[in-house]
């Protein structure tokens, strides 16, 4: 039997597993990605490990989300991770050098390769054949130290693509259109994997938009082939040597496939607030803007600013709309001002931002009360652009420059004639801004970590005993969301480095006296209802309940990202083998957990509760028990040294 | 006798006094202008007044300080303004288009004219002949419904320079060589008249760099004549019609004259925390450097960028050095552009910010905890960075590169040749980004006040009765600035236009518990040593205070535009007789202050302090008097209607 994009990759990286759907496989991973949102946590894991020299071929520590500085914690969290970076080996994009996805495809990515990254949208090295999926802190970390990445092994969906974008009809629409298809939920659990005659037309920057907006539909990742197209962009990079080719097998099977004919696809929107409320931009035409921005790591690349320039030159926008553009990195701003292109995006009266992710992770540029945005990013959740009854529509760099020209959403179809774009055969290489680690021996020992009082510790979890004596410090209901837990916004999110800090508020929306509480008990557990730690997979959901002296969480379920956190920072996660007896157990009780080791092998574990007794559930492979036993991820990998 | 500048453009806008020094003069005002810092308030003041239309010769209302746009905030003040703008007759300079004060320089800046902006560093427009004040936004408010502006008329201070500038020595350097000579109080109650054969040098940038920082000094403000080199500037930017001559008399008379031998000046710098603190860079030579900002309304001309980029071309800033750019309009920004500039800044590894104030007010890129920052900024004020622990240092754009280029403090005539910069003959003219207002009538009475939820009342003063008991709330040292009394910050900032957000960081710097010991007070008063209030004009500093209660503020002395923000808020603001008082009053104390009716015709005030009685000044013009019995200038001007 043939096999697919994805299934060749890991094939060709497996360490542990079968590749049989659903079961875990061990994959060996060449590089690795962070930001600073997530990376400070990742290096904080990292330097817990004790490992000298990351073990990659490649990894990268990008600087692009909290590039706007307010006040002290951003500068210590760069100051922090360009000196982990000097000093274990990796290489360090500066902040202002662009967006991790976005550079990291121009720069590094290698068809073949894997990849993880602490960003969700990691698959945008997918566009380059890359497998390349996004992960937690954590597990980017034991992957920098040489250890292997679990993944279930997904299924394969496969989309077909025929005929020829129109003009104004972009890559987007195609990220827009698969989304309409197959919902926010359709792709958990598969790899999408793109191909067809209508692909040879996709620039690599165009299949990584597609690959990049791929996570909106909850799949592992999503692949290009290798190509004719990938090996002109690694060449226009300077880089050629860097090309393989890479298909799928003619006999490859696929558990769905999906066709779209591009001859026929018109400009898209997604209505507020998810990325698959998608109609035809045309539907929504006359509605007001009152803001547009352009950029993020969906649609930053130069061929995207080249056509936004073009259909802004010598036009002004609209006096009530604010319009925003990012470059996508210090290459694509600079050939922008080398070829008079920025010039005309600067004279229509566009704002232009920094090379960073910016606007679409609610740094700046939030919108007025109530105001219609439209963006060229991948989500337009409620609330993420800043202003909480903001309405986001994601679309096209055309269908914006559409908007911010007449002052309403637009059919770019309207525009008039498509200006004509040239790309340049060779892009302006320089990666003077990427700085490079100490040479391994006396120069990197010699390299002073820089821990600003914004750098905290990041905590451990403690050795597994077989008994655990606790107060039910806090009970919950059903559908808690890790931002229930750890909440987020641009108050909290500068001091992911700062768990004592963060801490404070954790569980503030639910019961502001948790964090004071659990500290004072010591240790404690929670009992909590139906999918428990649903939403975003943020690790600070488990780490900061760790350092608050939780010990298990006890739940009728959980959702799958969490339970996996709570794993690997030491948590013992079970749930009630009778739902009924979560209304047995009050806050405040004091409860007992005997014959945690055998509970480990059996799935079985028992809990006293006075005079009561219940009987609790937890299935772990022997990965997870070594975890536990370890008191998290962490310790584990220090014990296989 | 002769006349100074200064003296002849208020004796052609004279509408009360008669010019004798230390007496109260008012003036017809031709020009207005406001940021949105302060703007949001001023336009609800002027809204207050419920004038239809500005009836200034010109008023802009500038978007540049609050850029950021964390949250709804930003977003609807700008909204609001325009809204302003559109239905009163004010040009609108939206969000990008630059600083005020550069923007206002290249556009609409005329020789022989008053203007008043509702930022301190209004004086920039000096630089091109103008009579530019600095002034609370109620006054700017009056000002643009026809009303007069008053001042204490200044005395004169004339400085000469002679000689010519070295290679690598600039404007920014005089600057801070005439505040090292004055110190930050030297200016108070003067008008600083630049001449001498030194000035001929001096480009209309370069003037404006120098008038901009005669804020510093405290001055009333600082002024250039007009001349060819005046005529050349605006020539360039395609209004030479807007060119008169102007100089003062060969027989003026100057009540200090200071003398400058530019020959013999070295680079300075100016030390933490104050502008005044000025050395020779020389003798901070190796002093470790995290981070160099260059931008703000000092040093954003086209002529500093084009010297920034010239000196950083084909080179790499240092890897432990953060280096921002902020281009001080579109014009700059686009110019550098087109010269291929642009191409070299972003090439060195600079990070380009938007055209706007940015770092200079604490919106965003602060330093690392206890990071040195060198910026071609105008204060370097105590936590105005965003990084309490920050130690800013105030440069010359030279002496910024050179430390980006060596990550140390370096006198920047070690980089070597100065490169030759040339000059355009032409400014790339482009106000697209400057929208005009509706048209009187129709027009404009249809247009829409925007009003957002950050947009709360302004707190409008009690009446003084005879008598006001309070406890001294607050006692603090000398040199108190405005920012000091009402901190800025990316995170206070956005609320310039909801006074009962602000109050709780009112004295933050100083006493976090003042806002709350203030509320539960009811009524207060401050005690304050020399030059309080000194800095950015901000009315909030006194509309604040207002809102917590603040009846009275008893100082050794006070800064020009802080008293008057005082009284127009209806504060009640007194000084010692004999300053050696200020040591018998402890905070906490309860006071009495009596006979105020009486003291308001005598300016003399007895204050009670247990046992001990304390005499006090003050001496208020009749329309004073009257502000402060109606309490406060918007229920004078209520009452005169």
């Amino acid at each position: 039997m043939g096999l697919t994009i994805a299934q060749k990759i890991i094939k060709a990286h497996l360490r542990e597993g079968d590749m049989t759907p659903g079961t875990e496989v061990g994959l060996r991973i060449d590089q690795t990605l962070t930001q600073d949102a997530t990376g400070t946590m990742a290096y904080l894991e990292f330097e817990a490990m004790g490992v000298p020299r990351v073990k990659t071929d490649l990894s990268v520590a990008y600087i692009d989300h909290n590039t706007l500085q307010s006040g002290f914690m951003n500068a210590d969290d760069h100051r922090f991770i360009q000196s982990m970076a000097k000093k274990h080996g990796l290489k360090f994009s500066r902040p202002g050098n662009g967006i991790c996805h976005q550079v990291h495809l121009e720069r590094f990515g290698k068809p073949g390769k894997t990849l993880i990254g602490s960003d969700s949208h990691t698959p945008t090295g997918g566009g380059i054949g890359m497998l390349a999926m996004g992960a937690g802190g954590l597990d980017v970390a034991v992957a920098m130290g040489g250890g292997t990445y679990y993944i279930t092994m997904p299924k394969m969906i496969r989309v077909n693509l025929t005929g020829h974008l129109k003009p104004f009809v972009t890559a987007k629409d195609i990220s827009l259109e698969i989304l309409r298809i197959l919902s926010v939920k359709g792709g958990v659990g598969y790899i999408i994997e793109w191909g067809g005659p209508g692909i040879r037309d996709l620039s690599v920057p165009e299949r990584a938009t597609i690959t990049n907006m791929g996570t909106e539909l909850g799949a592992t990742t999503s692949i290009f082939p290798s190509d004719e197209v990938t090996r002109a962009f690694l060449k226009a990079e300077g880089r050629e040597e860097d090309w393989t080719p890479l298909a799928s097998d003619p006999d490859a099977v696929y558990d769905r496939v999906i066709d779209i004919d591009l001859d026929t696809l018109e400009p898209k929107i997604a209505c507020p607030h998810s990325p698959d409320a998608v109609v035809d931009v045309a539907s929504l035409k006359g509605t007001k803007v009152d803001q547009v921005c352009i950029g993020s790591c969906t649609n930053s690349s130069l061929f995207d600013m080249l056509k936004v320039a073009a259909l802004l030159k010598g036009k002004t926008i609209r006096p009530e709309v604010s319009l925003s553009i990012s470059p996508g990195s210090k290459q694509v701003l600079r050939m922008l001002a080398d070829c008079g292109a920025l010039s005309d995006i600067i004279a229509s009266g566009a704002r232009v931002l920094e090379c960073a992710c910016g606007p679409c992770i609610g740094m700046g540029f939030s919108p007025n009360s109530g105001g219609v945005s439209l963006r060229t990013f991948n989500r337009n959740f409620l609330g993420r652009s800043g202003t909480k009854d903001g309405k986001v529509y994601l679309v096209s760099p055309e269908t914006a420059v559409a908007a911010a020209l007449t002052g309403e959403i637009t059919d770019p179809q309207l525009l008039g004639e498509m200006p004509e774009i040239t790309m340049p055969e060779a892009f302006t290489i320089d990666d003077t801004a990427v700085i490079e680690p100490a040479a391994e021996g006396p120069e990197a020992d010699a390299v002073e970590i820089l821990k600003g009082p914004n750098i905290k510790e990041c905590p451990l979890g403690e050795p597994l005993g077989d008994e655990l004596y606790a107060e039910a410090i806090l009970k919950v209901g059903d559908n808690i969301t890790t931002d229930h837990i750890m909440p987020a916004g641009s108050k909290i999110l500068p001091y992911r480095s700062n768990i004592p800090h963060l801490s404070q508020f954790c569980f503030e929306v639910v019961d502001e006296t948790f964090p004071e509480r659990a500290k004072a008990a010591g240790r404690s557990f929670i009992i909590g209802g139906e999918n428990y730690g649903q939403g975003s997979s943020r690790e600070h959901a488990a780490l900061v309940p760790l350092y608050l002296g939780v010990r298990a969480v006890i739940t009728k379920s959980f959702a799958r990202i969490h339970v996996a956190n709570l794993i690997n920072a030491g948590i013992l996660p079970l749930t009630f083998e009778d739902p009924a007896d979560y209304d047995r157990i009050s806050q405040g009780d004091e409860l007992k957990l005997t014959g945690i080791r055998e509970g480990l092998e059996s799935g079985v574990f028992l809990l006293t509760d006075g005079e009561q007794q219940i009987r609790l559930k937890g299935e772990f492979t022997e990965r997870q028990k070594g975890m536990l036993l370890a008191g998290g991820l962490l310790r584990y990998v220090g014990q296989e040294k």
